[in-house]
């Protein structure tokens, strides 16, 4: 039952160096790298050069190669790197949630056709077990929603730019130092990596197939100062919330900085720490926190996917249904708006739908707008958008005036 | 595959009840209960009556029935159904923490006699999948630490005395309004079982055997008013904590109140919730928070047992050495103690060695303390015990003076 496996590893940063110290301190695994295939071979390394090799092919076509572990930036290379392992017979491991995200149709074509496996729990949250429980162990409850913090470097931000008061490029540069940030910071500040996550995690928990491309994202980038101290006078915390919300029928999936109350679950999560809340019609309300960046934590979530490979795992997918694409069509959200130029909207006439108030130069408006509205704000100069408290998607069927006027 | 499966039921209580629902309301589950062993035939029940039977073995000896699911109270009677049905060749779901916590070696060794399976989600921690996790996920990592809330009942008090400044009875008597309590307050009150809990997933998480008189405990009532208003000004919160800590070597296991301080994952932790804390290695600190109690969580996590059994699940144990019993010999806790009667010890003596303060008619001392003094302190009228924030078991050799006086 239990195989000894001869990894082959493509990518040696963070996650990769994280994973060979968890492989060197953890006991009886009987597992070993046989080879790792690397971009630049002038970089100094901390192992011996006949480990490295920057040939592709060097780890794909080796046969004592059971297991492609892949640990690259770049997701077009990564899918010809899963598509090569799986083609050749060996299993993978890769945490490339963007090439997930994008291609998961593929992925999940590619491991039907081959029967090999494909695993990926570090590609979202890190440390945290969220796909092997989607997997195992609510795939017979009905889920209504599944909600969190999934970027740390943004959620790094928002708690020192909280409890701190730096500025957001202090924060940023902080986070950057820390090496919690992508290389490329408007995937985090702009939410394209949550979106990635949130994509991934939909089709393990409602079966459904939503391309990061169909959900709503709103980066934390245009939060103004007025947000922050809103926030703080009111004992809310802005928290960058991936959520998605199933009506039974059809499924709303949006990224965006939201208001969060004391009472909620993501409130005390703090720092780099991510968050995932899981709700099913029976087990009620559960929340898995851990940290969602890391060497260590997403290496160890790596080696945990390379051990279960060992005992032949792969993910079923039991609740996937095929061609489905039921992004809910109109769903209308409760938000505050912020707008810092009084004269850009008609105030006086959108208060009267909506309810708001005028703190120094923000006007603040509190109401439940559409999507696209909420989707051409977020894409204006000088609003900024934060979801309320209790924003939950619901359907409507056409926009009130107030709306259209500003639509 | 997937087999349909045919369950026998033992209890129709609360859990029991859930499981019903559940199952009523889960689709495509091809699971269906064929009878249900019952206590007392004069209760009147929703069900048809033919579905029920007081007889053992009407369940036991049925062909039919592929899969026994013991949810009843007395723990001696449910281990006589769990091995009655495996002898019989069929699996086992259970809820018993009692049972399983005193007869764990048992346990293992029927299922490796007569390979089947006993899966026991729903006993620790009610709708939390916190064995599965560790069975499944944390198999590879060496934990130095689990920690967290395992009684809903305790902490739903805890709670309301805190939030709501209502006296310990009353908030017990809500408790036990809610259903939320055993029928026996001991067992919450008294910590019972928490240890029980404790001691299950010991046995997972570090493959170790250490049965619940093993485990050092402390209920919470006797909790003073001084120690209540003491968290409130100093921002604490008292959780009644269940720890198990590693050295590598050795486990230090624990039931105790405990000062949580507002950067602990523990702290934001409310009402009937349970919570899970689990430190690796490499994963880090993961947390996970769920429903504890009540019928649909449970029966939740009974379903998914159900569930796992179609794909012929089992527990491996990969983590479990045979007779092992090393508990720590003599660790040391940080305590804070409250005296109600300055005359008890001589406080002018010991504040020397350890620190504290009086404050009112009570004597707070902090500091540490071995576990022989804990365990006698904790027995001693007008003594209340609550660990401090900092409190993580250590080994030393041989106690202070000041403790020797007080033995």
């Amino acid at each position: 039952m239990k195989k000894k496996l001869t990894l082959g590893l493509f990518g040696f940063g963070c996650v990769g160096q994280g994973l060979y110290r968890v492989l060197q301190e953890t006991k009886g695994l009987q597992t070993e790298i046989r080879r790792i295939c690397i971009l630049n071979p002038e970089k100094s390394r901390s192992l011996p050069a006949e480990l490295f090799t920057t040939s592709r092919e060097a780890l794909l076509d080796d046969p004592e190669i059971d297991v492609i572990v892949e640990l690259i930036n770049d997701p077009d290379k990564a899918l010809d790197i899963v598509r090569g392992a799986v083609n050749r017979g060996k299993d993978v491991v890769t945490a490339n949630k963007r090439m997930l995200a994008e291609h998961l149709d593929e992925i999940l074509a590619l491991q039907k056709a081959t029967g090999r496996s494909i695993l990926y729990e570090a590609a979202v949250c890190g440390s945290i077990p969220i796909i092997r429980n989607l997997e195992e162990y609510y795939d017979n409850d009905s889920l209504s929603r599944i909600e969190g913090i999934f970027n740390g470097s943004t959620n790094y931000i928002l708690t020192r730019i909280d409890e701190e008061r730096l500025s957001f490029d202090e924060a940023l540069k902080a986070a950057q130092d820390l090496g919690f940030a992508e290389l490329d910071p408007s995937l985090d500040v702009e939410g394209f990596d949550p979106t990635f996550k949130l994509s991934i995690l939909i089709a393990h928990a409602f079966g459904k197939r939503i391309p990061p491309e169909d959900i709503l994202r709103i980066g934390i980038g245009k939060l103004s100062p007025s947000d922050l101290s809103y926030a703080r006078k009111n004992n809310l915390k802005i928290k960058l919330v991936a959520g998605a919300y199933s009506t039974g029928e059809t499924i709303t999936a949006l990224v965006a900085p939201k208001f969060v109350r004391d009472n909620h679950a993501l409130f005390p999560i703090r720092n780099e720490f991510n968050a995932v809340v899981v709700e099913g019609s029976f087990a009620e309300e559960q929340l898995f926190v851990g940290k969602g960046a890391g060497g260590n934590p997403t290496g160890a979530a790596v080696l945990s996917d390379i051990a279960a490979l060992r005992y032949g795992y792969r993910y079923e997918y039991r609740k996937w249904q095929e061609n489905t694409k039921d992004v809910s069509s109109e769903p209308i959200i409760e938000v505050s708006v912020g707008f810092e130029n009084p004269n850009l909207v008609s105030f006086e006439d959108f208060i009267a739908f909506y309810g708001g108030e005028r703190v120094g130069k923000m006007n603040r408006m509190w109401g439940s707008v559409s999507w696209q509205t909420l989707r051409l704000w977020a894409e204006t100069n000088g609003i900024s958008v934060v979801l309320s408290p209790e924003a939950l998607p619901a359907v409507r069927t056409r926009l009130t005036i107030a709306e259209q006027a500003l639509v």
